[in-house]
C-alpha cells in the first residue's frame, strides 16, 4: 500500500511503528525526535536496520514537512494531549493527517474538553483527520469489549481485564511500573507525577462509553501497587521481598450507583498473559485470549488503521468514528 | 431511542426483532407476513406478548408502509436475495431504510453482484441504506475475526469457529439441518436444496476479506452429515444410530494454493458450545468464548445496528462500512 508517512518520535514505540510501516510498504519521508543520539542519523540505523533509509532524524520539525509533504504523521512523543499540542498543530497546519499514540488523545473530551474542541475545527479547517489510538487504550479496553456487546440485547456490566507478565517487557516500561520500589515511595512518586504507570483508564472508560451510547454519571480510575511475597528479578530489576511487582490499575463507569463498565490492567511480574471480556445481560457471555503483545499491538493498530485515517471525513476523530457496531444503550 | 420500524416478516427471528425492538422503545407501526395464522391479528399475539400493539400484521406489503412511514424496515423472510428482491424494492421505493437477516445480502456481491449493484444504485436514488448482518454471517465468523486482527502487523491465517448445541435450538432449525435423516437422504436433499442447512459461509468468508483488503483466489463452502454414534434425542426429533446429529460446514478463502481464512460451523446435538479464533501470523493469539445463542443473537445484532443504518449514508452496505478496523492486508 502506497502512504508516504512521516516519524514523529523515533522512541520504542515510534521504532516499531517504523519498522511496520516499512513491512507495509508504506514509505518513510522524514523523521522527528529530540533524543542527541538520534538527531542527524539515518533511521534505519536508529531503528537498527540494516540497511539505511535515506531518511536523517532531525529535531526541527518545521523541516521534516517540507521536502515531501507526508500523507500521515505517525506522532508517538507523549501520553499527554497539552505536551503533544504544538506538534500536532504543526502536523495539521502542513495539512497532514495524524495518527497518534497520545492515550489522552484517544478519548480527548475528558481531560482536555476544550483543547479537544479547538482541534477538531482546527482540523476541519485544515481538511486532515486526527485519530488518537493504540492497543491500550484504544482497543482491548474499549473499542473491543464494545463491538463486543453487539448480539446483546441487554447488558448491566461489561468486565474488561488485561494482564500481562511485567517481567517480560521493555526496561522503560518496568521503570514506569515502579518496578522494586518500596510501597511508600511508589505512592509518592505516583502522585507527584513522577511514576505514570498506565494512562488512560478513563479514556478507556468513556471511548467505550460513547461508542454504547450511554451517559455515565461518575467515572473513577486508580493505580495501585502489588507487593512481592518473595524476591524476583526481571533482566532490569532486582525486586526484594515487600517491594513492588507490578500494578493493578482500574478504571470504573459508573450509572448511579452501579458499575456499568470495569476495566482493569495488572502488569505483574511473573503473571499469567491473557485478556478477560465479561458481558453480563440477556445474554451473559466471556471472551478469553492468551494475550497480547503491547508495545507490538500498539504498533499495529497505528500502522494498520493509517489508511482508514487517511480516508476518513475530516476532524479529530475517536475509534467510535471507525466502529459503528455495538450495543445501543436506548 | 425513538425509532419508526416495520417488521418485514413475523416468523421466530422476526417475532424476536420485534420483542427486543419494543424494549429498545423503538415503535413499531407496521408487521408483514404471508401466514395465514398470523395475518389479520395483533403483532402483540402473534409474538406472544400480554398487550396488544395495536398493530395488525398484514398480507400486504403496500400498505403496510401506508400509514406511517417507518424510518427503517426490519426484514427477515428469507436467506436468498433473489426471492428478498421484491420486497427490498418496495421498502426502497418507499424511502425506507432496511436492515434484513437476508444471509446472502451480507455480502451480495458474491452471488448476486448484478442485483447487488442495481439495490445500490436504487438506495442511493432513493436516499436510504440497506444492510444485510446478523450473528453468523455478520459478527462472529467475519466481523469480529476481522477486528481481532487489528494489533497484529501480519496475519497468515484465520481461523474462526462457532459451535452450538444443536439440541437447544428451535425446531425449524432442527429441522432445517436434517437431524435423524440417513446420511444418504441427507446428502440428497442438501444438493436438492430441500435442505438449507446453514447459508452464508462464503458471504462470511469474503465480507473478512474485504474489510482486510485481501483479495482471494479461491473461496469453498461445504456442509457434511455428523453421524450419531449412539441413539439421542432432542425435544423434536429422534435420532437413531447412524443418522444425522448435526452438521459441520466450512467456507475456506485461499491467496494461491494456501487457506488465508477458515470458518467452521458446527450444529451438532449434544456439541459444546463456543466461539474460537484464531490469528496465526505476528503475533500470534486465541480468543475463546463461552457460546452465543444465534437467534438472540441475531435479533440484537439487527436491532443493535437500527439507529446506525438509519444515520449512514444512503447506498447498499456490509458490515465493512460499519467497522473500519482491522489489518489490513498490504
Amino acid at each position: 500500500m502506497s502512504l508516504r508517512t512521516l516519524i514523529y518520535g523515533v522512541g520504542p514505540i515510534g521504532a516499531l511503528i517504523a519498522k511496520y510501516a516499512l513491512k507495509k510498504g508504506y514509505e518513510i519521508v522524514g523523521a522527528i525526535d529530540i533524543d542527541p543520539n538520534k538527531v542527524g542519523k539515518d533511521l534505519g540505523d536508529v531503528i537498527g536496520l540494516e540497511e539505511k533509509l535515506g531518511v536523517i532524524v532531525t529535531s526541527k520539525p518545521e523541516e521534516a514537512f517540507k521536502p515531501r509533504r507526508p500523507d500521515i504523521v505517525f506522532h508517538a512523543t507523549t501520553s499527554w494531549l497539552d505536551k503533544a499540542l504544538p506538534q500536532l498543530v504543526l502536523a495539521i497546519k502542513n495539512r497532514v493527517n495524524v495518527i497518534s499514540t497520545c492515550e489522552t488523545l484517544s478519548y480527548p473530551y475528558y481531560r482536555y474538553p476544550h483543547i479537544a474542541e479547538l482541534l477538531d475545527n482546527y482540523a476541519k479547517s485544515h481538511g486532515v483527520t486526527v485519530l488518537g489510538t493504540g492497543i491500550n487504550p484504544g482497543f482491548l479496553l474499549d473499542t473491543l469489549p464494545a463491538i463486543l456487546t453487539l448480539p446483546h440485547i441487554r447488558v448491566d456490566k461489561i468486565t474488561a481485564i488485561r494482564s500481562i507478565d511485567a517481567g517480560k517487557r521493555r526496561k522503560s516500561f518496568q521503570k514506569k511500573i515502579g518496578l522494586g520500589l518500596e510501597p511508600n515511595t511508589f505512592m509518592e512518586k505516583l502522585s507527584r507525577g513522577e511514576l505514570t504507570a498506565h494512562v488512560g483508564y478513563a479514556e478507556s472508560v468513556l471511548l467505550m462509553a460513547s461508542m454504547l451510547n450511554v451517559e455515565l454519571t461518575k467515572v473513577e480510575e486508580k493505580q495501585e501497587p502489588v507487593i512481592a511475597e518473595e524476591e524476583a528479578r526481571t533482566e532490569y530489576f532486582e525486586i526484594k521481598q515487600g517491594t513492588v511487582k507490578g500494578i493493578k490499575g482500574y478504571g470504573i463507569g459508573y450509572i448511579g450507583g452501579k458499575e456499568f463498565i470495569r476495566i482493569e490492567f495488572h502488569a505483574i511480574v511473573g503473571a499469567n498473559e491473557y485478556e478477560e471480556i465479561r458481558i453480563e445481560g440477556e445474554p451473559s457471555i466471556t471472551w478469553r485470549s492468551t494475550g497480547t503483545q503491547g508495545d507490538m499491538g500498539t504498533a499495529a493498530v497505528i500502522v494498520n488503521l493509517a489508511p482508514r485515517v487517511v480516508e476518513e471525513e475530516p476532524g479529530l476523530k475517536t475509534m467510535a468514528d471507525l466502529v459503528k457496531a455495538s450495543y445501543i444503550h436506548a
